[in-house]
Formats: C-alpha cells, sequence, structure tokens
C-alpha cells in the first residue's frame, strides 16, 4: 500500500464555518468578467515558452474571442514579454475595448520596469501580489503579519506614486494575497483593505481584488465559503471587482469557479483549455460553454472551437485532451449502438425553435461548428478490431484519431446501407473512394503534376477542374502553402503528417492534410499517396479541398 | 459571436430548492466503496475495445491497487465480455474479497444470458438499469411513468426468479435510474423503491441503488442536493448502499463525487484516469489522492502511480494528459524562479516527521513513487528556445517529455554549480555525459557487442561488468526484452522510441527506453545510438539499467 498512511502526514484544511452561506441557493444568471492570463500564467507553465510572435497571433486570437482584459506578460522578468508589451502599444495593437494587465512582484525596482513596459498605454492593470498565507510567511520569507502589511502598504504606494506621474493612461490596480486559499482569511482581508488604502478607490476608480487558489488545498465549497466570506465584508465592495484565480490541483478548478461566482465573485481568470502551472489555471473554454448551456451567453466566441483548440495547441504544445470537455476528440463521439440509436431519435424529435433536447449531447454540436459522429466498430464484437487496427495492418494507413472519428462515419453509413458487416477489402475501397478517387470526368479538382519553381517558394499545378484542363499557379513558403494558394479557397490546413506505408524502396509514402473551408462547419481530412513525397502532400490538399467544396454544395 | 443566442435554445437546470442541505457542512472523513467500471463504462468508450488479454491485464491491475468490487463487462452485448467473464470464473481468477459486477439493459433474454454468464460465481452484483428521464420517457420509449414502473418490477422480479435457482452464488442487485440526475426526483424515487421491493432486502440482502450524472447538466451542487434529497426518503436506508456515478460532461465529475460523498453516498462508480463515454466517467485516481492528501487512507495503492498511467495508458490507448491531476507528467515540475526557490526552502524546512507543508506541492511526490523536477529554461529570456529546441534543432534529438523534466533537472543542477548560461555544446556534452558515456574502467556496464540466436529470441551480449568481460544471455519476444532478460535486474521498461537523428544514408538512429527498476523511485531514460536499430536499443537498455542502478546505490 501506499508508503505512509496519510494521517500522520497530511491534514484536513479546516473549514470556514460559514453556516449561514447563500451560495448553494443561487444559480448564475450572467457571465462574469473573463480575464485570460494565457500569455502570463499559462506561458511560464510552458517547456519552452511562447517567442514575441506565438505570443502574438495567440493575442489576437484572445481578442477575436472577445476577451476584454488579457494578462499580457511578466515585464520585469522577462526581456521577451517586455518587448511583447512595447509592441503591442507602440504598434497601437490593442483594441478601444481591450485593457491589458501584467503582473509584478513586490520589490521597487521591478514595479520600475513594470511602468516602464507600459507607458503610453491608453488604459493597464497592474497585478501585484504578495505571499500571505502563513507556509509562506513562515518558510520562504520569515515575515510577521504586520511586516507583510507594511511591505503591501510600502509597494502599492510606490506604484502609485510612480502612475500618478502618467495620467495618460487610465491605471487599474489589481492585487492578490498569495495563496488566498491556504491563508488565515483575517490576514487576507486586512491585506486586501491595506492595498486598497494605499491606492485609493472610487466609483472612478475601482480596485481589482484577486483570489487565487494558487494551489487547491480542499473540496470547492470550501473555497466558495472563503469567497462568500470575503464578498461580505471588503469595503468598499462596491468598488471593488471581486475576482477569483482557481488552479486545478485537485481537478476541482471549473467547479471552484462556478460556486465562487455564485458566492459573488464578479470576475474569472484563467486560460483556454484550462493550460498553466502545474494541473493548470481554471479553463475558461469550460466555463464559458457550461454557462452557455444553462441559457447564459458567456460573452466568448468558440462557435468554432477546433479552430481554436489547434491554435492553442500550436502556440503552447500542449495537447487538448481527447477527453477534454466540449473540445475534445471524442465528446460528440457514441460508440454504443443504444446511445446511439436514442440520439438519432433524440435529432429526429428535435424541434428546430424548441429547447435543445437530445439525449447525451448536453450541446449541440453545431453550436461549437462540430459535427456528431456515430461510430461503429467493424468487427469489434467478433474481437478482430476496428477500423484503424485493420487498415493499419492490411495497408499501413496511421489515421490521426479526428479522421478515425471522421472516417468510422462514412462506415458507419455504408453499413447501415448494406446492413452486412464490412470486409477488409470493402474497407480499403472505401476508404480509397472517400479519401484517394480521381475520376477526371467527375465534378471538382484532379490531380496530374506539379512543378516547383526555382525558389521552392512557387508551384504550377496540372489540374482538370469541373472537366477542363488548366495550370495553376501559388506562392507560399513550402508545397502545402502554395498548393493551398494556387487552388484559391479560402482554405485553412489545421494538421499534416506523412509516412510511409510500408517498408522498403518502393513503399508509397501516404500524406494526411486536415483542413477547414469558410462555410463548413468541422474540418475535413484529404490523403494523398505517391513515392514523392511532395507530390503526395499535394495530392492531400486537392483531396481535402473537394471533400469540403462537396459537403459545401450539399449544405446548399 | 456564436451561432445561436443561447437563451432561445438552452435553459437552466431547475434547482432542487432543498434550503435546508447539511452537506456544505460535512468534511469527507472516510473513504467510500470504489466500483471501478474500467471494463465496461470505459471500455463502451474506446476506439478499440479491449480484448480478452487486455482485459485481464487492466483486471489483474485492479485488483492490486485494491479495488473490492469491479465492474467488468457487458456480457450479454459482448461475446467477448461473456467469454472473459466466463473465464475469470471457471479459472477462479477473483480474488476472496473482490466482487464481480456486470450490467445489463431490462430485457428478459439479456437477463437469462446475464446469469448464465455468472454462473458458479462466489459472489456476483447484477447491474440493471432502466431509462426513466423525461426525454428518454418521451423520445427514445414513449412510455408513461407507471408503464416504467411496471417494467422495473417485471425485469427484476425475473431476475429474483433466474437468480434464485442459482443459491451457490451470493447476489447482490445493483439499480440505475437512468439518467438520474435529468430526471424528477419523485420518478427515481419511486423507480428506486419499486426495484427495492421486486427484490427484497434484508440486513444479509443489500441493495446498491446507483444513481448516475449520466450526462452532467448542472453545477455540482445540484447533484449533491438531489443526492441529499434521495439518501433522506430512501428505504430501508440501512440495507441499501447508496452509489453514485458520475461523468464529466461540465469537467466538474471530481467536484460531483466529493460533494455526493459529503450528502450520504457510500459508494462510487468511476474509472482510472477518468476514462469513459464521451468526457469520461468520474477520475478515480484523483478522486482517492484528493482524499489522501486530506489524512484520509482511500484504501488504493497509487504509490508507483507511472506503472498504474502506463498500464492504462496501454489497456486504453487513451493518454494521461501532462496536467492531469497527480498523474501529469509537468504535474510536479516547476518551471518558474520563484516557484523553485520557494520549493527548495520548503523541503530544507520539512520535519520528516511532520506535517507536509512543502510550498507549491499539495503531496509528497515521493508518496507516489515520483520526484519533484525544477525545470531550467537553458536560454528562454534571451528567446532562444530550451533545452529540447535546442538538442533537437542542432542533433537531431527527439526527447519524450518525461525525459525533457528529467534531463532538465541534469541541465538544472549543472549550471546551478556553474551560475553560467549553458551553450548548445555544453548541453550536447551533458546529454552524452548522462546517457551515452561508456567508459570500460568505471563502474557498471558497458557495452560492447550482441549476437541474437536463430530463432530471434535469444541474445548474447558482450560486456564489461564492474571491470570484468563477460557474456550474458537472455530470450524475450524481441531484442529488448531478451536484453533485459540478459541483465536480470528486476527492471520493467515503460515505453520505447527510436528514430533517425538526421537525414541520408550514414544517420544513426536513436533509441530511448524509459524503465522502472524495483526500488527505486519514478522512472528514467536510457539512450543508444548507432547505424543499426537494434544495437542502439541495446544501448539504451544498459544505458538506462546503469543510470537506475547508480541511483539505487545513491539512496544507499
Amino acid at each position: 500500500m501506499m508508503i505512509a498512511q496519510p494521517s500522520a502526514k497530511y491534514q484536513p484544511f479546516p473549514p470556514v464555518g460559514l453556516t449561514d452561506r447563500t451560495w448553494p441557493n443561487r444559480t448564475i444568471t450572467s457571465a462574469p468578467v473573463w480575464l485570460s492570463t494565457d500569455l502570463r500564467d499559462g506561458n511560464q507553465a510552458l517547456f519552452e515558452p511562447m517567442n514575441g510572435e506565438r505570443k502574438m497571433r495567440l493575442f489576437q486570437e484572445l481578442v477575436r474571442i472577445g476577451f476584454k482584459e488579457i494578462e499580457v506578460g511578466f515585464p520585469s522578468a522577462s526581456q521577451t514579454d517586455f518587448d511583447f508589451i512595447r509592441r503591442l502599444i507602440d504598434e497601437d495593437l490593442i483594441p478601444d475595448d481591450v485593457t491589458i494587465m501584467v503582473i509584478t512582484q513586490s520589490r521597487e525596482e521591478l514595479i520600475e520596469r513594470t511602468v516602464e513596459a507600459l507607458k503610453g498605454a491608453p488604459k493597464a492593470i497592474v497585478h501585484v501580489y504578495n505571499a500571505i498565507a502563513p507556509a509562506w510567511r513562515r518558510i520562504v520569507f520569515d515575515m510577521s503579519v504586520p511586516e507583510v502589511m507594511g511591505l503591501v502598504r510600502h509597494h502599492i504606494g510606490y506604484l502609485k506614486q510612480l502612475t500618478d506621474q502618467h495620467p495618460e493612461t487610465r491605471w487599474t490596480l489589481q492585487y492578490s494575497p498569495e495563496t488566498f486559499s491556504a491563508a488565515e482569511l483575517e490576514v487576507s482581508l486586512e491585506a486586501c483593505h491595506t492595498a486598497i488604502e494605499a491606492w485609493g478607490t472610487s466609483a472612478d476608480r475601482r480596485v481589482i481584488i484577486n483570489l487565487p487558489t494558487t494551489v487547491e488545498n480542499a473540496t470547492a465549497n470550501v473555497f466558495a465559503d472563503q469567497i462568500e466570506w470575503m464578498h461580505r465584508r471588503l469595503v468598499p465592495r462596491e468598488h471593488i471587482v471581486l475576482s477569483v484565480h482557481p488552479h486545478n490541483d485537485r481537478g476541482t478548478g471549473v467547479a471552484a469557479a462556478e460556486f465562487a461566482m455564485m458566492a459573488g465573485a464578479d470576475r474569472v481568470e484563467g486560460c483556454l483549455f484550462g493550460n498553466g502551472e502545474r494541473c493548470g489555471n481554471v479553463d475558461i473554454v469550460t466555463l464559458a460553454l457550461n454557462l452557455y448551456t444553462q441559457g447564459v451567453h458567456p460573452g466568448l466566441d468558440f462557435s468554432d472551437i477546433n479552430a481554436v483548440a489547434r491554435i492553442a495547441e500550436e502556440c503552447t504544445s500542449i495537447p487538448v485532451h481527447p477527453r477534454h470537455p466540449y473540445a475534445g476528440d471524442l465528446v460528440f463521439t457514441a460508440f454504443s449502438g443504444s446511445h446511439q440509436d436514442a440520439i438519432k431519435k433524440g435529432f429526429a424529435a428535435q424541434d428546430p425553435d424548441g429547447v435543445w433536447e437530445v439525449p447525451y449531447l448536453p450541446i449541440d454540436p453545431a453550436d461549437l461548428g462540430r459535427t456528431y459522429d456515430s461510430v461503429i466498430r467493424v468487427n469489434s464484437q467478433s474481437g478482430k478490431g476496428g477500423i484503424a487496427f485493420m487498415l493499419e495492418r492490411e495497408h499501413g494507413v496511421v489515421m490521426p484519431r479526428r479522421m478515425q472519428v471522421e472516417f468510422s462515419a462514412v462506415v458507419q453509413r455504408a453499413t447501415d446501407a448494406s446492413e452486412t458487416e464490412i470486409s477488409g477489402a470493402e474497407l480499403w475501397r472505401l476508404f480509397r473512394q472517400t479519401y484517394l478517387s480521381s475520376d477526371a470526368s467527375a465534378p471538382g479538382i484532379v490531380y496530374h503534376a506539379y512543378r516547383l519553381d526555382e525558389s521552392g517558394e512557387g508551384i504550377a499545378l496540372d489540374v482538370t477542374v469541373d472537366g477542363v484542363r488548366k495550370t495553376l499557379h501559388g506562392k507560399g513558403n513550402g508545397p502545402i502553402a502554395a498548393a493551398v494558394h494556387a487552388l484559391d479557397l479560402r482554405m485553412r490546413i489545421d494538421a499534416y503528417e506523412e509516412r510511409a506505408t510500408g517498408a522498403g524502396a518502393d513503399a508509397q509514402a501516404m500524406a494526411i492534410v486536415e483542413a477547414a473551408l469558410e462555410g463548413v462547419p468541422g474540418a475535413g481530412f484529404g490523403v494523398g499517396m505517391s513515392h514523392n513525397i511532395v507530390e503526395a502532400s499535394v495530392q492531400a490538399v486537392i483531396s481535402v479541398a473537394n471533400r469540403l467544396v462537396r459537403q459545401r454544395r450539399a449544405q446548399g
């Protein structure tokens, strides 16, 4: 059994004793103010922190999604962050309705550098924190409570003094007692009131008080009680924006944030898909879509959630788990026959203008730009393995997981029609027909040949389009980008992989691309096969283009 | 913005109105009865359901972890499951203190087949469910509430009649009203009482009433109120084991299970690492370790959590996310300097016999067989990228993520000592010294050559061990297994990958293996490089063996 009996080593977190709590009687009826800390707390926890270019890509995506407050970095600790923030301000890249925030430790030279980073911004939030919890006071800093309060007063006062010299910026203070969830509530409250007093508040100068579960250390109801306790005591409450910053060490970050809103919080800090230190910050995507399914508009746009997931994965190199709520590859996939049957009947009975009530689907996948997939297991009952297994074993085809979902639905339709079990040969025929057909008389684009120009950035495609032979020209930083450009469709490549389908010198390469087309929900896959890896890639691009264009036509 | 304004399409789930609830005042002071449904609910949601062999492997691991109740399949729906269950019973593979459970739909022929599957088992739980929620009654089955109750009475009565003919087995009924969380509480209660009455209870014949959030549809406090409502009304409560079966569609499955325990539940059904339909079942690993960190022994053994994670991944082909609580690759990794500093001081101040209170670490990683890693970013501030990036770009080395964590700690120690920034050349030297050194005069094993026998199952290793040249012989279903056997250490290989480190005919292959050694917490990596891929693999096995044995010696 476990190395240690835990009773000797771990103690339960003491309850708050708030017996007259009101939060369990509440429901959430409006969205909080969202703060994205993807570019700060999320970025700190990456193996390779984002460079300026990836930060800019994610910043623009966060703006597009609809975040109005974005923590953009830790400029006093990172030159990359400092330069990125200066670029945002100097090149006027922050929309008028968006406020940037930066974090700083409580030290004079770091506060100076922070104000330096923000000079000239129309609006800015400066996020100051102190470690006030007992373990930190004793182990890390060796300080008494009055000493901590003296530091809070001094550093917030110093920040006020510096920012008062730059009245062209509208400054907001955010103060975090760290780590709030593990601290005595009286000490947290005193630190917050000390900060508020040092900064000064009014109806025009609201302070953000941010209460983190830097490390989750109790069941989520305890955090809710802590928030309700603070909510009742903070003054002047009407000039305070009460914010929470939940982490996820016990896997209950989403619940903690929801209860905190019920307990009085006005604002939530988190990251897309729960990125962040250790087990992550609270996942804003799940929180927002949880609100959405209860009829509350979150004010954030996840109507093409696949695109958001792919951008986040690319910027952070952290995958979205296949079972991640709303966004995972498998969450709108039904494997069981009884579930498939109930969902089918639910879709048939669904009133298009009525309340959503399809069994097993808590949200309409179309609202997220996704589709529902009923997945058949070709031979699972006979123990011979599934579609992916058969194609890999017999033809060396390694399908990415999302493609497995897509192709399963194709097989489902074929077997529904024939009502027979499918053979390996039939499966391969269906795969070729779906992804590799090239009938020159059919509508769409048929590939004949390609030519790269000497720079390597231009491509000429010899193709037949809707029966007419022609040459298309395109440019891009590689043959795939150039081919997409040559096709002149509003198509975005989300993923690409290529590998040999067998061993030996005559093995062909199979290229698989995933792409999305404007006007078509979800993404699709295309395949190319050739001894030449560039040709396989180009064929795959044309394959997915044909499939997505056909889908768009079929929609009307 | 979103395609639809949600207010037109989605409605909030109505609250229970239990204003005198007591669960928010409670804390969890003992572990529930755990039921693992990895082999049933978890298995149903896999692309490729487990075959008999993988089911057996996972069954044995679940027994080893300490589960006393294990749902082993759906025998009336799957021949694989039927055969697996017969094998468990006929070959007497179920320990005396473990009870197996199987699920069945409420249809006569399926109930017959289910009893058939269980004949001769000393103890068995039969899990019967009916769809009773309004959307299911109306859309899927077109049935009234009295009709549903009639079916419950009939099918449970039929099961009683069949099982009464087999008194050699100690039968327990588990009844689930499906989907409880979306149904009227009065209807759920009536269905449960109808089932209890049809089966008959006594102090010796307890019934398990299992209440699922088949699909999560509200904040977790609503589920807690539902459970407390049922807990107060179910009779005879003393003969009922109140069980919950939370799913995770809103990312709050763990919180829902914890609150359900506070609200009166005695038993929790879930899967390892939250596998299961869509967003998964509740994660029993997180639940159990959440208890552990509050001083409550969960009765489950996760003292080598890496081994559990690797077995689960192998059996299900679903990865454990890098930020998964307690088990993710990155959750005991600190990137930020201030966190590293606080953790270092915390370790120094930690009383070995005292209460655990190291900042930022909610649990001692050693209790899970893991280690804490402080990770330095070689050049992050200068924007030139991290360790992994530099080694990949300059030397074609692609390190798996856990190896990145391991090697980062090596770099951290080196840079702490030198207090200078590290160059690419120095990094490569450190990598070679760590994984690829082969000094024949050093203690440990030095590789010279290998020879495979004709069967391909035997290997002869020409090596120097602690200065003495010798030949070691081993057998196994491949050169890696044979090399491990030849070394005669209690070493387990967890992962293996190999790839070319460059392009062209003279590129060398690099093999990387991850292994664990009895008596050494955590796992380690070894590397081999050669033009011959078998030789690279053998070198990698020797490399990791040397590293792990040195660690064991260093521990004393």
